[in-house]
């Protein structure tokens, strides 16, 4: 059984964490961290979770959690990662970060975060960004930046389309919409999740300057927009990219399987280069129809579907994930799963709540 | 122009008050007081109201504030509304308090509410509560309690099976179970209100020991029980008044119209009882079916419905309210209608928001 | 592995018990029947299974079912299980009809359900009201009635107040307020499914004369009322049992632990009642706080809270069920686990959807 | 008095239409028909009318509704209008069509809404397109065609940046990406009104053919894009508009207030732009901030704000409308208002319903 410790257990990231592993089958939870309820029973702050948990919040003891466990997660707001990773790493721990604090370059970190990182020693410091259908090389590191919650969605959405070729660059410009469920903005009440302010509305938010578009840019390298939403819901981000194509007379090399009759790729050769880029990809699940939030309810699934524009440069891709999920403390798991050898669907290989 | 005054402008009370006298055609709103956001413009912390309020949140001054205006409406916190009342009072100011402390008599207040009730004279105490259907002596008095959210829907449901006869008598007990939107608990975010709490959901709270209980057996005055749910709707209380009548061979005297044959009452004897009981109530609409939320939002009505269980003795009566209107600022301006010698549906005649 | 098939697979119940036995370790779905989607990929139909079932809708051919399988789930609507049963049950295979047919007696059916049974072979008729925490007589039975929705987190709520003594008889009355999610209503839009009609409403229906209030009848055997109403959430049923015992000077011989001092039982004596009466019944949770949808979502737990009301004779109980889980397939599975052996947990166990 | 007509008055913008004619000092609504009712009382298919309306649905007479009306607003399915039209022209009623009959050009509606246009009287088709704030001709009209829902809060988002110059032109590319309440697919249930599906979802839908585009691109002459989402809310249309602007270097002329430093206009020029454009609009708000659903529930607003993306070509815009006012049978009413030479406000200037 691999031993598993959670530094930051009581906010949403945290005690899905726990939900998630209590129900894998190679896991055992040895401790869960909580400055706030430190002494309190994990099943008493969240009833859900009784009786399946018998443990009491404790205090963060970095030394102590490093030889209790085999794998840390940290589920700790942005800034604080990086006090913990470098005295885990010191003794050996292997850290799966679900903050941002190890996802972008320092100097990029910096600059969008707009707080000094304090983790310097570039051994420690080498992370990998763990969108697993992207890069697996998460099965050999020791340090694994989970991905934000808007960049899973929305990168998985138009990865094929930007990295699935040869030469690359037929994608000119994506321009992400994203539509989120409030739980991503964190259990502690606001008047952003105050009920009669988010019931029978939609509302933006930052809508040019999130600094999730730093993970997209840095992931597609490609001319990229992102505007997000949060929706009258609890769970799921839905993103709507669209997608503009270089037009006829381009001559950059086309890509593979957009290569179309006439300047326009066709619906079947783009259903084509989806079904090759995530061939092999469990948690990928290409639609026929267009995705919404309700098939990936509880899952870690990220669900895509397309529709191209008649006459048009124009490619819709929708994705949809629970950003909890998918889009956090799942993902995590799944890295988790290859880091140790496991198949990646270990614990997480179930259908969504639905209806 | 009936010149209106609103201490505590802020809550969501406050606001629904200049909401409702902006479109009142004989009202002009001359003073909004809010120490949180004095100085303010009104229509910048509520969007909503722009361009159809010019005024800035004041601090409070009660005595300038009875001198600038005919009504003083106090939207303040419990336990606050007492320090207002005796120098508004003092200075002539005729007032409608819309918080609890003019409702019951001293000694019943100072045991539900927990403290001590400091205005004493016993002049300026003299209040009448403003359940505009029950008390036509609204119409003199110079200062009114505003009736609780709850205890309106449920003593408008039964009043006239309670009262609505000569001998009184024949309900022997009523239990109130009452769903609420969220708006009652306030503008203010908490757990409660906490969307990802409220949603896919229904909370009960304080199930045998509501305050608001204290309202009902005051007017009533027959065995009350009454349990408060929360619900994921914005505005709304729905109270399903469980009533039970004596059974046969009972000694009292049979309610005026509720003679039936044998001993139990028949459905068109009972609507008849409300018919009679509500005549010339331009608010209360007896409905054949069973009320629901939707029908009365953001209106000053109170839909009322019933149904007889056979070979039994429980009525079920259903109404529905808004909580904010009826139950809070729109009785509230129903009362100064009378007051001031106007018809009661002043400013307050429109239909529900549907769908 | 058992072989498990489902007659009625389209509508919600029937493929909640899709979504359920895909995750049940001991069990394998050999057959699923829809006329409507014959032929077609239950996956197609229902997104969410993709990639879990491989399997197509099949028509309905009873000879055939019986031979494939080793237990037969009725997801049908009232009124055509007992076409099946007698035929299945000739066949030897064993049932759980979640329909209302082999709930109640046969007179009292045809009364309520208004329709005649027309299942007249007392052999096969002989079922086990399968609400499993009531009647450990499911282990050995061939045929269950799975109970309904609304009686299942009813009679829980009450059953130890009620039969939790040696000498019956101190409660004398219960209100059962129930508030349950529209999934309750099926799959098929309709009126009261529309959002614009049940979004930020809560609608009261059948107030008097539920079907369902035959079932909670039959079981407890004290006087019963019934209401419920339809919330605007997806899952859940809330039900707000109001309790009333007899008063003091009852000649009746008291509650084991509702001894109390004077005449009121003592909070910690209902306790204590419930705690023995649940013993070992592992979806049992009972609360310290009262219960709310969100912690038993997805799952086949009831929640049980009460809180005693002072000086009064009322107890009031909350009981929260996910009315497709513990509320119809859920419970039919731990029946099943019963007459098959197993735990009652396999397949069954494991936390809620929270937030 | 207006003597007004409402043929199909039996779903939402019809329904919506006597809502808010009843609040208009200046109509008197003398018939409305509903083939499905008729003979109905109205307010007993639409309890939130009692007691303001008397009137029953008829069954349609265009004779007989134009020779008793002084105005016909049309709300029937796009195709039927055309029936009505020309029969109540050539009796000399003046007429505002809400459905899509009167939008577009023959040809385009033809190919758009794959049916021939019956129609052929070129001075009865002579509508004007009622998107009131860019056409003042609507005060001379005699048929006008009220906009659709999505394309009036597409429109009044981008119509400054677009046509609010002299040389035209410098709006490269608007991507409208659109958020709507269900309320826009009507009253008839369906699988997509269904609350379990649509509840803690977000659904998107035609997102690269909706018929609305026609108008969109009709009124602004640029490259349009325009993708619908229906969100779990009953009212409302949030558009998200991405409007891409000429990057430094075009020659064509810039806009007047988007010269800016160097190639970017600056916010403070783009707010220019904007409130010179909409001087005098009165139901157009600029909002300083994003602007959402709330503020403008069950009002005739259109609320805008913006954002201008740094070292970039995007400006995101907002807008907020209520899609069965604004976005509907408001709109109709202040075209009515202009046509018979009222303030554009009469029967519309009071504020939304929040919370």
């Amino acid at each position: 059984m691999i031993k598993a410790g959670i530094i930051g257990g009581a906010g949403y990231t945290g005690i899905e964490l726990v939900r998630l592993l209590l129900m894998h089958p190679e896991v055992e939870i040895s401790v869960v961290t909580s400055r706030r309820y430190k002494g309190k029973l994990i099943s008493d702050v969240n009833p859900h979770l009784e009786p399946f948990i018998e443990l009491e919040y404790e205090d963060v003891d970095t030394k102590e959690i490093a030889d209790r466990t085999d794998i840390v997660f940290l589920a700790v707001p942005h800034g604080s990662a990086m006090d913990y990773v470098p005295q885990l790493r010191a003794r050996g721990a292997r850290v799966i970060d679900l903050s941002a604090d190890y996802r972008l370059k320092k100097d990029e970190y910096e600059r969008i975060y707009k707080r000094q990182h304090k983790d310097n020693d570039k051994e420690t410091r080498k992370s990998v960004y763990g969108l697993t259908e992207l890069h697996p090389e998460v099965a050999d590191a020791d340090l694994i930046a989970n991905p934000g919650c808007y960049p899973t969605g929305a990168i998985l959405a138009v990865a094929p389309l930007v990295k699935g070729n040869e030469g690359g660059g037929r994608v000119k410009q994506v321009i992400f919409d994203s539509k989120s469920g409030i739980s991503g903005a964190g259990a502690e009440p606001s008047a952003k999740s105050h009920f009669p302010n988010l019931a029978e509305n939609i509302v933006p938010y930052e809508v040019t300057a999130h600094r999730h578009v730093a993970e997209m840019r840095m992931e597609l390298s490609v001319k990229v927009s992102f505007t997000p939403h949060v929706i009258p819901s609890i769970r799921g981000i839905l993103t709507t990219a669209h997608v503009f194509i270089e037009e006829s007379g381009a001559q950059t090399k086309p890509l593979q399987g957009l290569r179309g009759r006439g300047a326009e790729p066709h619906s079947d050769e783009i259903e084509e280069t989806y079904k090759r880029f995530y061939e092999g990809k469990r948690f990928i699940r290409l639609r026929k129809g267009l995705p919404s939030l309700s098939s990936v309810r509880g899952t870690n699934f990220c669900d895509i579907g397309f529709k191209r524009e008649e006459k048009s440069d124009r490619i819709v891709v929708i994705s949809a994930i629970d950003n909890l999920v998918k889009g956090g403390s799942g993902q995590a798991i799944q890295n988790m799963n290859l880091m140790f050898g496991m198949d990646e669907r270990e614990g997480l290989w179930f259908p969504g709540l639905v209806p």
